[in-house]
């Protein structure tokens, strides 16, 4: 991704620490899917339930060789081979996950076994949870941390990753996989604008109390309320901080929009969202939004369901959407929800769709939303100097190739593989069953659970040729 | 605690932010105990093995009326109420616990209750998870944030509760309970200095994989070789970057010396174990240190259980002993382990213990140590101000008092407390059996569980009059 290490070296004077950003992103998803179409028959449901209602083509998922543990695992150490880099360069990795199978132990203590040969193990961070929020969490406190006194000019690793899985029934179709893992540091090539907008709250929209199950509770219409509202509340506070600097902001401010994705449709609409906002910031007698006028006395409130005016704000806003936001879906679509690398995954579907000097100079507008309720409205902006952001991109444009050459699993075998973990996910001890030579290269996978419950892991190996599954 | 909340106004720019540190501090803790000579009767062992064996006099716990979410909403309220702060002067708020009773939905998100008055739900931070660690994990990422170039003149709100419980046998007497709560922004009466040292590894010394059962894993013997092992790695680390910036290191360079406290004893042999560093450290001539002269040829880390040396060096360092950290471990010998809160309670036990005019200037050591493991150890320097230390040290004097009137409790319904916890903790609808009249005033305390797992609460009356406790 970067082809000299070197180019990485930074200031250490904390006055001096500039363009704090995104220096590298790698991602790992599960290589088999179950196509949505073909779970929409199995689950006897109306055609297109999943397919056009929620915005889903196909659902990645594990067999119980993947954990939290190896997907984190996998993520980290092909993002830093991918960069060429040593562990000793890294001063601090903190993981956003609400994957828990542990309630002490952290995924970043085991992600320590990378760094063993480094002999680094001053590096600060451990776990941080809010449902879908721990990666953004993650990733703001190693912004931070670089721009903090006692920075010492080494890097930052986040780690953001998660096993959506649900009981079957209506929510099953919004599951996913997947971790994406970050290099942070300065003068990146993605840099974090300095205003952002928080909202939180205490809700129960979506939460996990029963400790021994894989899957969530949800009160679907609720969790979709909280997180419109939200992205009310986030993007006018956003707009509000812009306006103290001198700065008018609408959706022209933004090249391109990522929101945190449950189901792309979702997407759609907190897109068409903004631009209701945008409408209803309008002065009074503006020739934009004719279609929106006759909705001017409404609440913007009250406003969430009302399907009349969420069609034609949808219809409004579509060429907008088509320009800014859907080449950001595509992770979503061909995955699923990753939760807390889900947002981060419409971030690497834009690089993938992209060329790098295409890019150049490009605000990314990001929504961050975990149930419960925490989010954040923050912007990116691409650096304008192509030798930084061209590695960048081309690093990680493999994530194409590796979506394409996924197997197709029949929605019974899925289903099989679910109603196991169901069974087994809580033993110790436990012996994995899932195949290891289906696996791709360079993929840590759990190898055994002792009867103390703990967890070992090995990797496939990286040459192509001693892998048995392409 | 701080006569005039305008003295906490600050200036914007990241520049001018000095002297980040503990602006305020506040504890909560249970109302009730277990004496430890009476458990050493009730377990049937030997004399003093609770007692004297792991320096424990007595152990807070909670009934079914306080849980992690109403012991951290009362540690909060109350550092606001005493700082006479409102919320809408927050900016951020972490919390650290290893006492997890929900996979999805943080802690923090519960506190946003308390917020709701002042109308701000701008507050970033949610949960951060790494065994005992978690609390320092979320104060570092706390000063990080107020030195970062985001931040917006608001001050930072740090958490770290827990409720430590063991299935009965060894490990139960060092069981605990209680939440911190702590005000961090610059120009503090408590700054953190800038060199931090850490130590991260992955191990399997006390972790919770039963993720249906409140207790812990624990190898005793590996925990307690991981916690000196972190410690010797710890200051080394310390002690070479300090020496970079030309300063040498010893115990001499602090005046006290906190620690993250399992049991006390352990705490002891930990300030032994850095006597012991600074041995090694010395030239071999030196005249210090002559007790342990015969041990030069021993290797540091094949130390941890040679009980001669242990026994020589614990006798060698006593004095420095008793003149630096003995009076750090008032609230562990009287409450227990309090996990993510067991340093910082070693902080609350300094503060009580001395008076506002004899600890200007003076440097704290502290040692942060989670299994699993993630551990630092970072110093803070006490303001030479009167008129800011004052305030604080004032504060939380309190403290005293509050340990003296608290309600002894037979071990007999101490160990029918957690009996009866082991069999509903899990449950939903769930009618909590506590009383509530016997907590104090101002204590958050779970009114009901629903069939949801919803958890709703409420707060005992300010006024002393209306409770029926004292």
């Amino acid at each position: 991704m970067v082809e000299n290490p070197a180019r990485l070296l930074t200031p250490k004077m904390s006055e001096n620490v500039k363009n704090v950003g995104i220096l590298g992103i790698e991602i790992h998803f599960p290589n088999q899917y179950v196509d949505q179409n073909e779970l929409e028959e199995f689950d006897q449901v109306s055609k297109g339930k999943y397919t056009i209602g929620l915005g889903q083509l196909k659902m990645g998922f594990c067999s119980d060789r993947e954990d939290i543990n190896s997907i984190c695992l996998t993520a980290v150490q092909k993002l830093m081979e991918k960069m060429n880099l040593g562990y000793e360069r890294i001063g601090r990795l903190e993981v956003g996950t609400e994957t828990i199978i542990d309630k002490s132990k952290s995924v970043k203590s085991v992600l320590m076994q990378l760094f063993k040969s480094s002999g680094n193990t001053d590096v600060e961070g451990v776990d941080t949870t809010n449902a879908c929020y721990g990666g953004t969490s993650a990733l703001l406190n190693a912004v931070s941390w670089v721009q903090s006194h006692t920075w010492d000019g080494r890097l930052a690793l986040v780690v953001a990753g998660d096993i959506a899985v649900y009981a079957s029934g209506n929510a099953r179709p919004t599951g996913g996989a997947g971790a994406i893992a970050m290099l942070v540091g300065p003068n990146a090539p993605i840099v974090f604008d300095k205003v952002r907008a928080t909202h939180m709250a205490h809700v129960y929209d979506f939460y996990k109390p029963d400790l021994s199950s894989e899957y969530p509770y949800v009160d679907g219409k609720l969790s979709i309320e909280c997180y419109l509202s939200a992205l009310d509340k986030c993007y006018q506070l956003y707009c509000a901080k812009e306006a103290k600097l001198g700065h008018k902001v609408s959706l022209d401010h933004f090249d391109y929009f990522c929101f945190h994705s449950p189901f792309c449709k979702l997407v759609q609409k907190s897109f068409a969202r903004l631009y209701l906002n945008d409408f209803f910031q309008q002065e009074e007698d503006s020739s934009n939004y004719s279609d929106l006028h006759k909705f001017r006395d409404l609440k913007l409130e009250d406003t969430y369901f009302n399907r009349e005016l969420e069609q034609i704000v949808m219809t409004s806003s579509k060429p907008l959407f088509l320009s800014k936001t859907q080449t950001t879906l595509t992770l979503s679509t061909l995955i699923g929800n990753m939760y807390t690398s889900s947002l981060y995954g419409g971030l690497i579907s834009l690089l993938v769709s992209k060329d790098a000097t295409s890019l150049l100079g490009k605000r990314i507008g990001m929504f961050s939303y975990g149930s419960g309720l925490a989010s954040t409205m923050f912007s990116l902006q691409v650096s304008n100097e192509i030798e930084a952001v061209e590695p960048l991109v081309h690093g990680i444009k493999d994530v194409a190739h590796r979506l394409d050459s996924r197997k197709c699993v029949a929605p019974a075998e899925f289903s099989a593989v679910l109603k196991s973990k169901e069974e087994t996910h809580h033993l110790a001890p436990y012996q994995p069953t899932g195949p290891i030579d289906t696996l791709d290269p360079g993929v840590y996978y759990l190898v055994d659970i002792d009867s103390m419950y703990r967890r070992s892991y090995a990797r496939r190996p990286i040459d192509g040729l001693t892998n048995g599954s392409k």
